[in-house]
């Protein structure tokens, strides 16, 4: 997605970084902290995410998660997904990364392998081949993995005081499942995703998120 | 999707009908009229359409139709399709099938094909690649193209009373592609898909409705 050249008169084309990972992981709390040190550099920042961050992506959210619907066919809800992506996409980050703004998206992709395509057994190809039919090989600049055992992320969860969500009820080996996954995906594109032990407190973890970005997308958050 | 031999003690395999073409062309209409023809022989029917025909599917085909969204991105708009589609193959058509009953469906994956794969300009080759993807090489038995001019289609739903839909009110050239492109998917697989000219009387084309389902489908409603 990084074109340093520039585009047209619009200068350099911005970055997207995505976070990703299971539920309480602290994906929300590190995008909310990364944002913060950006936009102290000057950057120009998008905080968004998926399902959702356009209208019609969050209308396409709310068929996803209303418990009228919780028994989708694994496929319905992958193509649900990848719809709602595609809108997101053109309608909020191609455009913010064409005026070089920073965006980052609060679960990508990845997410639908890891829940999707591996724990709910649609198969990685099927994400795969989805991913390259409709984003035509648009990917993230930088992808967060933030790895956590799901015990500790669940308790947080609970701790949080928001009512459970549905994956939040589903039994600890399908949260050990998406954790192996959100693993795999790192191992099979390390150019693309590094991963965070998210045990730590969240002020090491986002000085860890900090060095990501700044040895991998040539900002420094560093100093 | 034949299978003449039955699956276990359930007795054979049902056939799936779909009936294609553009706007007011008459698919409704013949749809109603070869369900009673098949019912006076015995046959158990299910009558159903797309985009819907679940409720999950109907949920997301809500979503599709609300003028808040009229501006999805041609690719969600086949996602969404398809993400519908599943969920009704699966709660409905295959179940319907798989217990021996004939289900005849006003539009499917052919309608996806012409209007967002072609008329919207998306390309045939993405929603090929979809269906393969999604559905699993699954087919109909028969599809039934009624053939119109685009003049008389929109005249006759002028005519029905009905407030025009969003595909009414495109312009002329839209549904002449459409057409265009009907009678491409026709050429590209005659084994499946029958033309009938539809500028006759609603009796005269039911005739050559039955008749197509006579030849093609060892059914015998000529007599
Ligand atoms: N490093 C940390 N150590 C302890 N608690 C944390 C840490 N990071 C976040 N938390 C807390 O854990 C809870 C979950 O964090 P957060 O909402 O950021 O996770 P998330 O990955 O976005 O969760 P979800 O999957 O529900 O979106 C919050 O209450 C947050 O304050
Ligand atoms: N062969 C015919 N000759 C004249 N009028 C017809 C014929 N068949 C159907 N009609 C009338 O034309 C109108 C459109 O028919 P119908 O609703 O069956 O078309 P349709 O293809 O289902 O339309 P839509 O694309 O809106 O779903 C109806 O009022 C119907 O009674
Ligand atoms: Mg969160
Ligand atoms: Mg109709």
């Amino acid at each position: 997605m990084r074109d340093g050249s520039g585009t047209a008169s619009r200068g350099p084309r911005g970055r997207l970084i995505t976070f990703e990972g299971g539920e309480g992981a602290g994906k929300s709390t590190q995008l909310s902290l990364l944002a913060k040190a950006l936009k102290k550099r000057g950057v120009d920042v998008v905080e968004t995410r998926e399902p959702g961050g356009s209208p019609g992506a969050e209308a396409i959210r709310a068929l996803l998660l209303d418990p009228e619907n919780k028994g989708w066919p694994a496929m319905t809800e992958a193509l649900l997904h990848f719809a709602a992506r595609c809108d997101h996409m053109s309608r909020v980050v191609e455009p913010a990364l064409a005026s070089g703004k920073w965006v980052l998206c609060d679960r990508f992709t990845d997410s639908t392998m890891a829940y999707q395509g591996v724990a709910q057994g649609l198969g990685s190809s099927v994400i795969e081949q989805l991913s390259a039919l409709t984003l035509k090989g648009r990917k993230p600049d930088l992808t967060i993995v933030l790895d956590l055992d799901p015990e500790i992320g669940l308790k947080r969860i609970s701790e949080r005081g928001d009512a459970p969500t549905r994956y939040d009820l589903m039994d600890i080996a399908f949260h050990r499942r998406l954790r192996e996954a959100f693993l795999m995906i790192v191992r099979s594109d390390p150019g693309r995703c590094v991963v965070v032990d998210a045990t730590y407190s969240e002020d090491f973890v986002a000085e860890m998120v900090s060095g990501a970005v700044t040895s991998r997308l040539e900002m420094d958050l560093a100093s």
